[in-house]
């Protein structure tokens, strides 16, 4: 947990940062017809670059070779990541795997 | 997420609920030599009652059949929980397993 | 096993508390109509708040990331889990994981 | 849950019959010494006897080819289920899953 | 293996019991219409009983939460209990797992 | 299930044939003394090819690349197969897997 | 590799024996046409007893429970191996794992 | 990492020699119309083709008994490797999996 | 692959960008002495720091619960990864697994 | 498989090419004395080198991140492949996976 001040050090804007790994596998029925996969990836898209401006989509890395992603996620609790994961356009054809990630002591 | 605001609203009295489930999973070396086993389970006992009586450690299980818990963590951070676990006597002797818990929308 | 008296600590009024975790994974087809998945979603959430509020159902989260859930049962026997589980609107598309759960000498 | 009355069919007579399948595989050392070895079989398999005869061990068979077996246990509850296995002289050296078992529609 | 004589012990009545764990998980298509699966189940459950009656299908469990079930079946070689498995009404549908299974030396 | 019948067709003389693959994964201690395991594997060899002249272990063959076999064994009954194996010098130190076969009806 | 020469040691008799355990589950899919799937099997069957005779599937044994079965094929190489597997009118449909096998030196 | 150089062992002509195991298991629907599924055949064999000759596609191998192949692939980084795998005709009905190779020390 | 030329399109300046996450599970023997275990543990975070002040080792997070992490390395090659990896103090004692990541398309 | 004729094309002098990828992993014991492992280790060099120049030992790569490697063998039988695997230094010490490799259709 590491509280990070506000310009004016007010306690009451210190928030905690907290991250979480989540790994996106994407399976899209193959028959799916291609505008409405084009849709939805253009959707899924917009979004995923919303949140990263936001600051809360932290990371997007493409796993070589899938259809698949590794993402660092930074929200203020699991309710929000939650949040964001289910509200994603490819949320319904995605497994998704979520690891709580903690301060490491040798991270400098 | 779930802000809990006091009467007067005051953010500083925000607190954010947050919950893991936590799997652990006691694989002492059957050649321990009871004694420091004994000691280990009894340190382990009075830290996670204490944690339980700080609302820290919400539940704890028993797994049937195995000596394995299965428990509930609330906490602030990932950070916190981090702490916590690896805090305890037999962290070097288990694995675990944590998962993320959300709201559910329709938990009364 | 704990015996739990009524206020006359009748002997006949005792009753085991019993503790299952259940974990479900829901798996909705992708092409399955709103309207139906509506409906099912709508029914099994008023059936599940009348299993919380019948005491049953003792605990329903989310797990951060997915369509599933971490849930605690607090039924009188394996037949009553089941015939409550196999009950719910979703149970067809479910893939659910039952897990008995003991008193754990550490909890308080 | 299957409610068996005593023959007056007094309510406080009932018991309900509750099924769970326990599959044990045991691990023991290859280092430990036959005796002591020798001594845990034969300490176990007393106890596993005298459960058998109090009809709370309904069936132990041997999984062919390993030194593991298939048992169905018929108790009152999580709680006592677990106060047996865990009292068992191989519980330390085994890992044991345990499946709740409920009536079949089919069964007759 | 139990050779069993009939009453006047002769040779050419012992037959050999020879048990195997079954375990069934049932996965109908969930666009299956009502009427055909209420048919399969039907003819499954028909089966399932005059088996038992025959004393081949010995035990029939629900697993608790699940389409699936635990079965214990007494047959006189592995041909007859394929040949029984796979004339089950539900076979195309289900996926089985045998355990064969042999006498324990502490079963009673 | 192919009954055979002897010289003079009685029933009395007939026999099932069934049989079991059964693979087997040799773990020993990399720190066992020499000596021992030769006189392991010496014992295990001599064993393996009474089996094998007794028309009990059918086949025997060796998984390329690993310290394991596949094997046939044609046995009378689940019990004669668990004798059997559990009567070989390195069954402590073998994980063994037993997959019960029957005729099919492909098969010449 | 076994080399088999006749007593002049003429090359061209030598043959190498090289055996694979090959395991096959089919997964036909449950709304196939009835027509359609016995065409298919029939042609299987046929394809697989000529496999037999030609003495390249040396043995065809059917997994009690489950539409699969345990196969030793007698192939000259790996690419005999594929070729043949492939040929198979059931090879879309089915999951297949193969396992190089080589003599055993307790063999007899 | 192994730099090469040209003729002129010009630092700006070193390259880095990059290789991947890439395991690709290929899942057509079994209800793809022949004519789709020769096309996407007849695409995928050409851009391979294309790909061994220009020196990014090393080696690719039929895994005995599958339609699936493990392949060598060297790129100058998983950058190209993704945009290669993602760009076969086939990539929407493979499952990929990438292992990253270096140099091995006994390498000769 | 994202060459990187300054305005002057500098071959010698071109550097690839290439990203791995590396999943480390660390499994000291609980019985190693605690001096030693100090005194790798120490070695592994100097070089650890070393790495990240010299860009490579670009991420490094605890996995809650766990003695693992999970980072993100940046590095030129294969090769240069695994020499890397396998110089840290704790290398012999941890499950490593490496992850090939691409740039993705969404990524801002 | 490719005959692959001598010069005077001769059939005798013919060939099979068989290749098999063959996954080690290596599992020293962390308490194994330095001497000894590095004897090991350079036996197993030695060997492998060797069996590199006499063509047998195709190719072999390290996983990035792991003690274990990925090779390709060129041999003429399960039988020799087992027979070199098994002789290696390192093979008690080992995880080995076979795979058997074919001639891919789109391989030039």
């Amino acid at each position: 947990m590491i509280p990070r001040s506000g310009p004016a050090g007010a306690a009451f804007l210190e928030r905690v940062i907290m991250l979480f790994m989540v790994q996106m596998q994407v399976n899209l029925p193959v028959d799916m017809p291609a505008e409405r996969a084009d849709k939805l990836k253009a959707d899924e898209k917009a979004l995923a670059q919303q949140l990263q401006r936001d600051g809360k989509w932290k990371n997007l890395w493409r796993v070589a070779g899938r259809y698949a992603n590794v993402s660092i996620f930074d929200v203020e609790s699991n309710d929000e990541l939650h949040t964001l994961l289910s509200s994603l356009p490819l949320f319904p054809y995605m497994d998704i795997n979520v690891t709580a990630l903690a301060r490491h002591p040798s991270a400098i």
